[in-house]
């Protein structure tokens, strides 16, 4: 969490943090939205400075360049100001003859010498990577500062992996937000006539899986979630964990629909919540799956602790399924039936975030902490079963509190089949 | 354009492009965009292969490396599919004794082992700087390829500079979308009663900012748009060029209201058009400073070629604004009252592309070319005018055709003032 920053600081010997915040990423760039939160800030650079005094997270320490046109919008954010228009870029590229990338280079290191930032600087953010690339080796060329880029667990993620109260307090909202998404999106699949298998609209025409999405959206705006996209899948494509939904299929009865929604709430944060349903009837061997993955989601919530590495958790799954008869991607990583991803993982202003829950020796070791957020979503895929393509997966989202215990922050209900 | 692909590879003495696709970005990150277009892939890397023995764009000659959870989205792109999960990667971390980065560099060598890439090879796509930049460095020192990242008018960007026809017309179909949305946002707001000044809803309380940006989210989604946020700005809001509104600001009549809306439609292509509106009339001043912006809009309309630096049309609209007794960010590039912005700029996948209309020297020299997309918006700001802050802008968008001729992409009407 972000009091954490002065010991991460510290530990790494960095004297400060620079973050990127380039025009066109928007909320996608989460280290820059991490300080600047809701404010409509859409380009700048997040500059926190180590106080070698204290360590103490001093608001103070933490600064914002920002443009001009922004300045109220930068003003919310209530860090400290610097207007980047008060160092007359023109003036500058003209005594770099015109060299763009110099002058920027120069304004840093003047920002840099007006607050006293020296040493170690630790860089981070959204940015294209030849701009970053060249903007970098610039700075260690004009010996601007010591560049730091750090590879894995750097300084912001590593603040990032855990959430303070405040912030699982956003999450939940969203959680909460999302499953009235959840439940309106049951109520409007359920106010459709069946024909035929399918469900039709008033004007007797198949209901599509792009009129559902329609649905869904309006929903979720209505709401004040910021969703571009779910997954909204349907028999085969439901096979496939990361199918979006093909828009023109048919919702029809007794196929699986997989409905997997991470749309971002207050704050800038996401909920990752997934349920299964069959409408009308659920045939048997998908009725045993869901029951099945329901006992691998009951088993890895019941084995969530703050002590064992968190690929252990997916491992503890791997065996239960392939105990059943089930392929695993640890038997066959290139695997497309059985249960191929991940456990789950953490999320927070990005829907993927760590700790991840996978394979062992795919990522670093890790593990859950106090502040932790996480999602739980065993599932179990046959795209090309001869009996018609299927898939079940349920996520669940978790937040480890600062006492070590695990809340569970969804409450939505399981059940596979819908009555029509 | 996307043909121009072979020529500026052949022109930079590139061998291959690698474009990264990582986890989070979504369609912020356009050059990946670029190439799987509307498919739903979330991750991957697209390598461009040049083909030596032609100029043709071959379609074959480029490949998207995707995760096997998004096989089918992949497909969808059209591009030669490489399953990233045939390289069993936990198998090569194993072998790299658990270094993750050193296997993910492996990876990419026998990805381009396997499809012949070697030579000079081009990075681009977004990323976070401190991974870009230790896994260029590490394909270096591992002698991968001859990594290049280029640092200006790159091989992508130059392609994306200009749209084809293909592009043109999404981007005008967005265009029509988006002036749908505002013609249905001033209707909504002509819909309501005036008392004191003030709009007010049914049940007796005053309309907000909030209520109308919910009105103008719920039009876009509607109409099949995505849209974060837009600026709806009344009063002072008005003269900050980037203020996107004050969500609790009451809707008055006769202040200033800059509405700039910039969503994105069909193929992931953006619109980008403002508007300023003055509920039930207008005050003289800001009367008299719209037609000035108009004036100023329909000059630089005019100047518009394909010969000219595109400086010189900012510098006309600087030059006609001083001539006014307007001060301009020429004379103070810090100034926050006049005209203080670019008079325009390209966009496309991003809302903010090359080329730009600004102050001499601050970007690269560049002329319009065939395939231009290209905003023109000349606007005027007094946030602290002691009458009432205001502002004024007006945002319309061009395609340069492919004969050179400047098409006027949007027709909704200017008018100031709403009747109410």
């Amino acid at each position: 969490m972000k009091s954490d920053l002065p010991r991460l600081m510290k530990e790494r010997n960095l004297d400060a943090l620079v973050i990127f915040g380039p025009d066109g990423f928007g909320l996608a760039n989460a280290p820059f939205t991490y300080f600047i939160g809701d404010a409509h800030v859409t380009t700048g650079l997040v500059i926190v400075k180590r106080d070698q005094t204290s360590d103490s997270p001093a608001k103070s320490d933490i600064y914002l360049v920002h443009s001009p046109m922004e300045r109220e919008e930068a003003a919310k954010t209530g860090l400290q100001l610097i207007n980047k228009a008060s160092y007359q870029l023109p003036e500058i590229i003209r005594q770099k003859s015109g060299d763009r990338l110099a002058a920027e280079v120069e304004l840093l290191r003047r920002v840099f010498n007006d607050i006293g930032v020296r040493g170690r600087v630790g860089f981070y953010g959204a940015d294209h990577v030849n701009t970053a690339f060249n903007f970098l080796n610039a700075l260690i060329r004009e010996g601007v500062c010591d560049v730091v880029a750090e590879a894995e667990n750097d300084a912001i993620s590593a603040a990032r992996v855990t959430k303070d109260a405040y912030e699982a307090d956003l999450i939940r909202q969203t959680c909460r937000l999302t499953e009235a998404v959840i439940g309106a999106t049951r109520d409007f699949l359920r106010a459709h006539r069946v024909v035929h298998e399918t469900l039709v609209t008033d004007d007797g025409s198949p209901l599509t899986v792009a009129d559902v999405k329609r649905f869904i959206r309006g929903q979720a705006i209505a709401l004040g979630l910021d969703m571009h996209d779910c997954i909204f899948a349907i028999g085969r494509d439901a096979g496939i964990p990361h199918s979006s939904g093909t828009p023109g299929d048919p919702i029809m009865v007794g196929k699986t629909i997989v409905f997997d929604i991470f749309p971002r709430g207050p704050g800038g944060y996401h909920a990752d919540i997934t349920r299964t349903w069959c409408l009308g009837y659920a045939p048997d061997h998908v009725q045993q799956a869901h029951e099945l993955v329901m006992q691998a989601h009951a088993l890895a919530e019941s084995t969530f602790n703050t002590s064992d590495f968190t690929y252990t958790f997916n491992e503890a799954v791997c065996d239960f399924f392939e105990g059943h008869g089930h392929p695993t991607n640890r038997q066959d990583y290139a695997t497309t039936r059985g249960y191929m991803h991940g456990l789950g993982h953490g999320f927070g202003l990005s829907v993927h975030e760590p700790p991840g829950m996978s394979l062992k020796g795919l990522r670093p070791d890790e593990t859950f902490q106090p502040g932790t957020i996480v999602c739980n979503e065993p599932g179990l895929y046959y795209p090309d079963d001869p009996r018609g393509g299927w898939g079940v997966r349920v996520e669940d989202d978790y937040w480890c509190n600062l006492e070590g215990q695990f809340e569970r922050l969804t409450s939505f209900d399981r059940d596979l089949v819908v009555p029509m």
